[in-house]
């Protein structure tokens, strides 16, 4: 198999409500069939207008956004609350942040994440005539693991579990337990090159399998059902 | 900045007790300075001997193994057991699994990963003059997420968490909860070119922030205590 290459897209100009984000890529991006085109949360939220008004003196004022935002509270300590959000993610302050937002307005995920990677991805193909998986990325903390690491919230044209259940291993005995979260390791492969500062957005992943550019979807695949999830 | 690439590292030949990987590593991998070589946990498992014979005809014979190799247990369902191993990694039957170990055997986690990157480390520098990262990767599955990802469980010449807070984001505004868990974000870009039945298991990451190669340790960094766990 031949080695991977993740490509930060630089040069993207500050985006609002409306942008079309496929466009910005494709002038930016060269891209090629087979890549995978990671997008973090906070621009498709904001050209998807997920922008709410808050106060700007107070560094706690989306806290109330953060109660909205969440179908059930895991835990709570201090200021920092853990909750599962309508999507199903379970994540620090429902995924709200105000972080490369602008002063006084705070960025909630995307409705439907899966479906933005849809449009991102459709998009590139009218616009640049190629067939590339989307993946859209957040930061997401971890149970019993210090720091946080970019993980897929959406995804689409790219499977989100490759499942090796059935292949067998060097040794050709059936592998146990190979349900891998592709779309999330993507991400966070992509994050390596984005910077959390840098203010680069997108960046481009180069080399996969071509089996993985499939049908797939964080909701669906990945999302673990609270009746099947031993920590909910 | 310019981008990243993830090579995988062929031709390795089966490795048993008292192999010396770096060696291996070094004739087959063209190394720079600055390269992060990320190493899967089965074979340091392998060479550092923490092999285990087992009833070749029963599924479940590491079973006693993985209640020997638990501190704590955290939720069990049928045969799956979620714990907590001597090292305070969470993961399910305390990183024990028979996939790609000859029929018979089980392995066990390294004693001290963070101790065995090192030794990869200044080996690889003593064989091939080259000052490299050097990450430990296992599978491990995640709460409320499907699917297993690579994460690292040692590292030794890379930072574990690149600590960002104080950094400032696009806008100038500090970022808040930026301690972002390179190593294990390293892991999974890996995996990516890994594979799981491919039988490849090492690979080079290169193109990383130069600063990011200096001390880190998954059990002091990522490690999360109890007395700080959430979910615990």
């Amino acid at each position: 198999m031949k080695g991977l290459s993740v490509i930060p897209v630089e040069g993207l100009p500050d985006v609002g409500p409306g942008d079309v984000l496929a466009d910005l890529i494709a002038t930016r991006a060269f891209l090629r069939d087979g890549d995978v085109v990671v997008v973090t949360q906070k621009v498709v939220s904001k050209v998807e207008g997920r922008l709410v008004e808050v106060d700007p003196g107070d560094p706690l004022a989306h806290k109330p956004l953060v109660e909205r935002e969440s179908v059930r509270v895991l835990r709570r300590r201090g200021d920092l609350v853990i909750s599962e959000t309508s999507h199903g993610f379970v994540c620090a302050n429902a995924g709200i942040d105000l972080s490369n937002v602008e002063r006084g307005w705070a960025a909630l995920l995307p409705v439907d994440p899966d479906r933005s990677a849809h449009r991102i991805r459709d998009g590139l193909r009218a616009r640049a005539g190629v067939e590339v998986g989307v993946v859209v990325s957040d930061t997401f903390g971890r149970a019993w693991r210090r720091g946080v690491t970019d993980v897929a919230i959406g995804c689409a044209g790219v499977a989100a579990i490759v499942d090796l259940r059935g292949s067998t291993d060097a040794y050709g005995r059936e592998l146990q337990v190979t349900e891998v979260a592709l779309a999330d390791e993507i991400a966070a492969a992509a994050d390596l090159v984005m910077g959390k500062s840098s203010g680069v957005p997108v960046a481009v992943v180069r080399g996969l399998e071509p089996g993985w550019l499939r049908d797939g979807s964080i909701r669906r695949d990945v999302v673990r059902p609270p009746s099947e999830d031993l920590f909910r």
